[in-house]
């Protein structure tokens, strides 16, 4: 299936708008755009998935209770602050954002999703914020979108943004999409928000199950440093403009729209990947032949989560002792003279032994900026892939302290 | 119960001696001790335990097979080379090493526990090592503690040993020990050599029963990395010198045994921790009020192996926000709103949020190169502590690549 990129971000798909504005929430002196909003001048129907850590920032508390309850028909996020561990007044501060937005649109409060992305366990500073979800509305503009994309970069360093046209059904539909990284990163939801619109006339059963799917091929299969964040959400909305009648869930044309929305979400993940907090390398990671999913999902995790590996990585060393002792403690069933361990391709183990290609080879292979590294396991025909980073000196350095967002918030 | 420290090492309890060479394994061109023998004169009880990565080293599996076939009386243990994912070949270079031992000193082959560490996947150099096997046993010295301890040493930058003498059934016993840390650290065995001796006259029951009380409650509790390898390797050696009957199992002596064993292992693995590859911080890390023991576990593990929650601890942030998301996605039972967490006694969040201590007093508890993190998850009594470190650029820096190892040896 091929598909074609269109320009516009988030606000390609008919009917969808978006905007932002700079509160001064990451830094009151040095205002930058940390306040986005979009949305859809048509009724939408709607699905999300959320962080599955325990610890639940107040908006993803707050948006999950809105999509139960509503058909969400704008989002409203902001950066620089995740609203988590902040309690009650929490909670009181995220529908304080829905109602504001949905106030100035003529929509209810549970139409409205919020998101937050930022350091944890700070109140929201609403004084500032209050201006900002006024006039927020006034900045929606259908050539929106890189606004939006990049209002809610936080540690990011590059836009991420994409649309693109497919035919599903027979019709042309638009998907676009935004999303920001980059560090909390890990597979079942990185630290990480993303908001997808499309102008599909698709139904609500069938929207919920191929986010679903699209997610689990997309953002679950990424990995940077192993943290799982609080405040994790992928938002769906839908509105229909493209015409037709509604995508039933189990059909050729929800199939077709599952298909196109992965491709949308993979660009998107794997973008977070590139732009990883101080990271160098982008790996492919491929683990086949394990005997059943869960091993080989398991011995690809601990392999992008071993610290070791990654810094192998970092000083392009081809260290295929560290993948396999890594394999060793993953609790997938492995037996150890059966495993190929192999870079691009190139032989580095095979039946649990140093292969005999020229190390080198495997050097320069080591040394690109981007290379994929095959695990066979010879056991069975599952297969897992996670897109994942190294680790360098200068994401420890990068990640050393948050103490100049305290100083700010006046906690110091 | 109250320990007094003694001098001698490994060699402090009557009857044991030991001794080093150099071998070139590390470097041909620049030899350091690398070959380390420790023995005891009269026969004992032993026992051992082992790394739980799935990819053990050759040595690890020639040592469990002599374990359950006889009582070690020797240990010969290389530096610079861990024998590990080498194959069949591998085995056969182990059990040559415990051969010639055995041969110089008069033993069974299966008398002889062989340990190394250091690159995984190149073969032993035996050429080179041969020589140094062959003259091994002529430099045992009463005398030779330190020389072993130092012949074990990779990436250590101090020697770790220690010896104390402890009253066990109204005799004075010696245990004396050495180890080895300090990359690959992780709960359940670390990339970590210890060896100890003991002239307390023990039954074989209480001795393998106290040595996995002893390692649970130490080795088995401390996290540099959350890497755990392929050659982990504990072996307590007891010949019965101080005389008396035989400690069996269950008995107050056999309590006593245990107790001046585990105060032993605890301090070389807090030496580990403490000379973790290029870190700067020891943090005790304590769980408590946890439902179960099995989720005051998971908490402390999640947390000691966070990779922004050991950046922050590197740049003396007070960052309970990022403790409290690795508490969230531990698995463990929690309800944040009851979480309690502080600094050596000062709470930076109560009830899942932000406590009224200073952030200044906080972030100078932080800065100490010594604190405890108290986690209290008030649902029930169970607790869990690990002692674990920062991870630092240096770390990653550090451990970019083993490259001139595969140079050394000639695969280049």
């Amino acid at each position: 299936m091929a598909f074609k990129k269109v320009k516009g971000g988030v606000c390609a798909p008919i009917g969808f708008s978006g905007g932002a504005v700079s509160c001064g929430i990451k830094d009151p002196e040095n205002p930058r755009p940390d306040l986005a909003l979009v949305y859809s001048k048509h009724p939408c129907v709607s699905a999300g998935t959320f962080t599955s850590n325990r610890v639940k920032a107040a908006p993803v508390k707050v948006t999950q209770a809105h999509l139960r309850a509503r058909e969400l028909r704008a989002i409203v996020a902001n950066s620089g602050n995740a609203n988590a561990c902040t309690g009650v007044p929490g909670i009181e501060d995220a529908r304080t954002m829905a109602k504001a937005v949905a106030a100035t649109l003529g929509l209810r409060q549970r139409e409205v999703g919020v998101c937050s992305t930022g350091v944890i366990g700070l109140p929201l500073p609403m004084d500032r914020m209050k201006t900002g979800l006024a006039g927020l509305a006034d900045h929606l503009s259908a050539r929106g979108g890189t606004e939006v994309a990049r209002a809610i970069m936080t540690s990011d360093t590059t836009v991420k943004e994409i649309a693109i046209s497919a035919t599903v059904g027979g019709r042309k539909v638009r998907i676009g999409a935004c999303s920001k990284g980059a560090g909390m990163i890990c597979p079942s939801m990185a630290t990480m928000l993303c908001f997808v619109t499309t102008d599909a006339n698709i139904s609500k059963a069938c929207l919920q199950k191929t986010l679903l799917e699209a997610v689990e091929g997309s953002f679950n299969r990424i990995c940077i440093d192993g943290d799982m964040s609080t405040n994790d959400t992928v938002l769906l909305l839908a509105n229909g403009q493209s015409g037709g009648k509604p995508i039933a869930r189990g059909s050729k044309a929800c199939r077709e729209f599952c298909e196109a929305l992965q491709h949308v979400l993979l660009e998107l993940a794997k973008a977070c990947v590139r732009d990883g907090e101080r990271v160098s390398k982008f790996v492919t990671l491929e683990v086949v032949g394990a005997s059943v999913y869960l091993d080989a999902k398991k011995v690809a995790e601990a392999i992008a989560k071993s610290a070791l590996v990654k810094s192998s990585w970092n000083g392009d060393d081809p260290n295929w002792g560290r993948i396999i002792h890594a394999i060793g403690y993953s609790r997938a069933r492995i037996r150890e003279e059966l495993i190929d361990i192999s870079y691009d391709g190139k032989p580095a183990c095979e039946g649990g032994l140093m292969a005999r290609t020229p190390i080198r080879t495997l050097r320069d292979i080591a040394a690109k900026d981007s290379f994929t590294i095959t695990v066979n396991l010879h056991l069975g025909k599952a297969d897992y892939t996670i897109y994942t980073s190294d680790i360098s000196p200068e994401y420890i350095d990068f990640n050393r302290s948050e103490y100049s967002y305290w100083k700010n918030a006046g906690v110091d």
